[in-house]
């Protein structure tokens, strides 16, 4: 039996946060049974009563582990790490845990959870902006957020070819999702040479490119 | 000296990702200086050079301990624990860890991010939204997440007097200051019984009541 199968992540290929999930799995080489769950189609598939029993808040990623369900992708990277503690994806001291984890939640709590369908929804359908002010919002947060962690990343010595160091972390498999929504919503990527070199180490991993959107095969 | 007397917590009273710090900083029995930053007055002190040197994002919380800066809340609440693991703040098995990430997350991730200062100034000043729209938007999303956090502490066995069996932890710190600010936007609280219950539970603690807001220095 594969490495991880006991495991059932419940993913959307366009989803960040599962893809966060995918890079932290094939780092560790982990290849659990992969179960679509499409946001889009039929009203959302994430919002019909068999997912909900499963995960009441309608989100994807859940990871399921011998009748366990995890989610959210943060918790559930960590869960991996804990009981898969090889390779590493967070430092051995306490104060490179912290910066890794600030750096996955400037992520994960300033700038993704602006973006997301749901938002967008809301936006256009009930406060009824234009496409135009819907593309300006999404670049917005993406280039207040980058450019804080630019000036981060730039300067502090802790950074290596990657996030952190010389191997990846949890907060790479932030970076390259957001980078790859970035890009999607057309936002500049000139004034982030940072974050871009660091995306180009983790891009010439097979971890990282295996996880990406149009390589899943819900993607279709 | 008092125990965390060389820890420095940069904090705004209203602040409800300062004040899940503040919690945790109580229930390990630190009392680190505390340097109030006004996120209002002058147009923002946390957009200032000198607090820009320190945390380029310009958000706080921010904690220093012996020259090392550490932002985000979950990665300093996180770092208290691992530094001061008395009393612990994550459970010891890694399901029980998962769980409890995910419910702070659940609230850092889906809940706080869409209502905060930043967010609700782009919506009034760039998209033009009127006060009522933007109270129904701040309401909207805390009722979808409370909604999606009540079904799933109400009915999991692992819910005990806290979000997580006997004794407070991460998620406590999270839950009770995104009830504070449910009440600000005046959401109506009687569908959530399950948080209403464990947040009385909490403040029948010191270390939430002290935390709170109105008994902070700044808060004058």
């Amino acid at each position: 039996m594969a490495k991880g199968a006991h495991l059932k992540l419940y993913t959307y290929f366009r989803s960040s946060a599962a893809y966060r999930v995918r890079i932290a799995l094939n780092l560790k080489g982990l290849t659990p049974e992969m179960v679509p769950v499409h946001l889009v189609r039929g009203g959302g598939e994430q919002r019909q009563p068999a997912f909900l029993a499963l995960n009441p808040q309608g989100l994807v990623p859940a990871l399921e582990d011998e009748g366990h369900v995890l989610t959210q992708s943060l918790a559930i990277i960590e869960y991996l790490d804990e009981t898969h503690p090889v390779p590493p994806l967070l430092p051995g001291d306490p104060a490179g845990r912290a910066r890794v984890r600030a750096i996955a939640q400037s992520i994960a709590c300033e700038i993704h959870p602006l973006n997301n369908l749901r938002v967008l929804g809301y936006l256009t359908g009930t406060l009824g902006v234009t496409d135009a002010q819907k593309h300006a919002w999404c670049r917005h947060w993406v280039q207040t957020g980058f450019a804080a962690l630019e000036a981060r990343l730039a300067t502090d010595p802790a950074t290596g070819r990657y996030c952190h160091g010389e191997a990846p972390t949890l907060a790479d498999c932030l970076l390259v999702p957001q980078l790859f929504n970035a890009r999607r919503f057309e936002v500049d990527l000139a004034p982030y040479p940072t974050l871009c070199r660091i995306e180009a180490a983790c891009l010439a991993l097979d971890a990282f490119v295996a996880a990406a959107p149009e390589r899943q095969a819900d993607a279709a």
